[in-house]
């Protein structure tokens, strides 16, 4: 535990609380009150309530069983338990009454509340509503969200230890299918090799996932591969197909490294491709490389999608236009801001993007080439470095 | 795709629909979804809406991106489009405008319109308000849970197939403890080894899990381990810590089959332990024998929270009493009922539990035991086989 690297990211909030007259913000999501705590209880069944003053100590609230838990893992002081658990002595059963007690002793009853309306859902908001009649509640999702768009020091350094894993499942995953293995197969080896990288080399890092209300990510090393007429599916399962000579085989792996996401996804020749397939993924490879210029700070985000769009439209491929050519990528594996024509604002240097503009042509093939890329105070550095030309097994 | 499987289920939310007045539901929560469709795209950064109509023909609105995968996934015949994505004409640019369209196509514009209060977030709800100013909605939160507590055939065979496969876990990380290695070791080992015989022996079933808004979850077949004084943590990534003699090491496997979770724990005693921790382990397995036999249909869920808790008082554990002894599992890996005192409905026939009456000392040990268990019509069967008496490598 770090107890320096979260400061930067509670002082930008509290500027911008300040901004937005906010007193007090209280995040539920599990992505948010992970980026304001630094603890993930990996399945969120029991509610933990991050909160966050615009003055005064940030606290969290938690269910006893998981004390132990966020002792271990969080950088604040100030936790608090509800609910029952052996010898654990708490605020009470229920996490309403004990944040009631907490928001009024702190002097939050008539207070401006920030809370994630994108995320919470109806019922909890009417809970906080009876607990705070007196309260103004404002939404903050927005407010996290571009916060959230510049990564801190901490948050890069686990995006480059995620990139490196995903490079591993990468030269793992190519290796499989030059063996001749099954999808399967191939994201099985591959989950492996990164499995036993990640146990070698990072003993200090988690690779958990964020979970929901019914759910919990213990492992997020994540190859998706697919084949045939299956790269049509975007995300599924793999199956038992084993790719044939003459067909381009997706490998799509993501993975997480204290709660940062990476993604490196590549397009693999089986053999010699029809000339009408190799054109495309060359195609898709040349305007890549045309994008990477532009990524740097000032660059609006619209002028990215409207260089691929460009590209497409010279090579023939106007009719194929993806919706979006990437994402941002941080505490979400898909966050904002997607990289579309109508996403206007300007690159800053400390945002995390995937660059991954694709064909899909139906009945006939397409392409799927992904990168984790920085903004740089200068231009950008590629985090993920598997070769990202064109690859034939 | 099997058609006929989703009927019951469709069945039965119907006849809730009809006693609560409601016209028409629209579920957007993951796990309820695909109940109702029999899709997961294991992200939802695009919304999926499934809606069902008391009367009439099921529907689901998809983003064009996920196109092919619904089609191949789902038992509806009704898929609706939006978004922009390659060739595929769509309904429009954005889900509401198109689920606007549909419900209003539909005659439901001044209808009672259900919806998750438990889930739907705030932002969302007022969009439906918006399209949909002449509706009254209704919450359908505690009738899809109602619906969802009693598990189809296909659910069943899903579960069954998930205990099997985390029995082959179970067995595969109890060797890796007797091998000596530390916990990551022990997970990695156990987590190929599922994956294995899941390639190997299911060829048809999918083994990813629910995402969320910013995630998806590919592989949902997941080994946990604990030691020492790491299994005050109950939900972590294992560290690079190894067991030594004289300690108990609790394994918890979580596995998921097209949907459907099992879960199958363990505490492995590494040589002999003292006789206070082998004490407290053969208690809580006594005690589990003492529960089994209450239950069957007609038991009052208290009752069996009541009998674990006697059990412990009666062996001097009555100040460790933990909240809950298991709880319902299925689309969720922890999903209603809890297994409390508080929660007094009486077991049914297609009921799917975990029962995990557990003992947590503080810097003394614990016990760390669960199985997945199924109502039956005359009592219940545990469908996790591996192994649950004392274990000792």
């Amino acid at each position: 535990m770090n107890t320096m690297s979260h400061q930067p990211r509670l002082e930008r909030l509290r500027r911008r609380m300040e901004e937005a007259g906010i007193d007090v913000m209280l995040c539920f999501k599990p992505e948010n009150s992970f980026y304001l705590t630094g603890f993930n209880p990996i399945i969120y069944s029991h509610p933990v309530v991050a909160i966050l003053p615009r003055e005064g100590k940030a606290s969290m609230l938690v269910h006893a069983l998981r004390d132990d838990h966020a002792r271990a893992s969080t950088f604040l002081e100030d936790i608090r338990l509800y609910g029952a658990w052996s010898t654990k002595v708490t605020m009470g059963p229920s996490w309403l009454e004990a944040l009631k007690t907490m928001l009024t002793e702190g002097g939050f009853a008539e207070a401006v509340v920030g809370i994630e309306e994108d995320f919470l859902p109806m019922t909890r908001y009417r809970d906080l509503q009876g607990i705070l009649p007196g309260a103004r509640f404002a939404d903050v999702s927005q407010l996290v969200f571009e916060t959230r768009l510049i990564k801190d020091a901490d948050e890069i350094a686990n995006a480059r230890a995620a990139a490196a894993i995903a490079d591993v499942g990468m030269y793992a995953a190519v290796d499989a299918v030059g063996q001749g293995g099954n999808e399967r197969e191939i994201a099985i080896t591959s989950m492996a090799a990164m499995n036993r990288y990640w146990a070698e080399t990072y003993p200090d890092a988690e690779v958990c996932d964020f979970g929901s209300l019914e759910g919990g990510v213990q492992n997020g090393l994540w190859t998706w591969v697919f084949t045939h007429e299956r790269i049509f599916m975007n995300c599924d399962n793999p199956t038992v197909r084993r790719p044939v000579k003459g067909e381009p085989v997706f490998i799509d792996i993501w993975t997480i490294v204290n709660g940062i996401h990476a993604e490196n996804e590549r397009t693999v020749a089986v053999g010699t491709l029809p000339d009408e397939i190799k054109r495309a993924i060359e195609s898709i490879i040349a305007i890549r490389e045309s994008i990477v210029p532009l990524i740097k700070p000032g660059t609006p985000i619209s002028e990215l999608y409207a260089q691929a769009r460009r590209g497409l439209e010279e090579n023939g491929y106007g009719r194929f236009l993806p919706g979006r050519i990437g994402h941002g990528i941080g505490l979400g594996a898909h966050e904002g801001p997607s990289l579309d024509a109508k996403t206007s604002f300007p690159l800053e240097a400390g945002m995390l993007l995937t660059l991954e503009p694709n064909l899909r042509m139906p009945g006939v093939c397409g392409t799927q080439i992904s990168d984790t890329i920085l903004v740089t105070e200068t231009g950008c550095e590629c985090l993920t470095r598997s070769p990202n030309g064109f690859l034939q097994v």
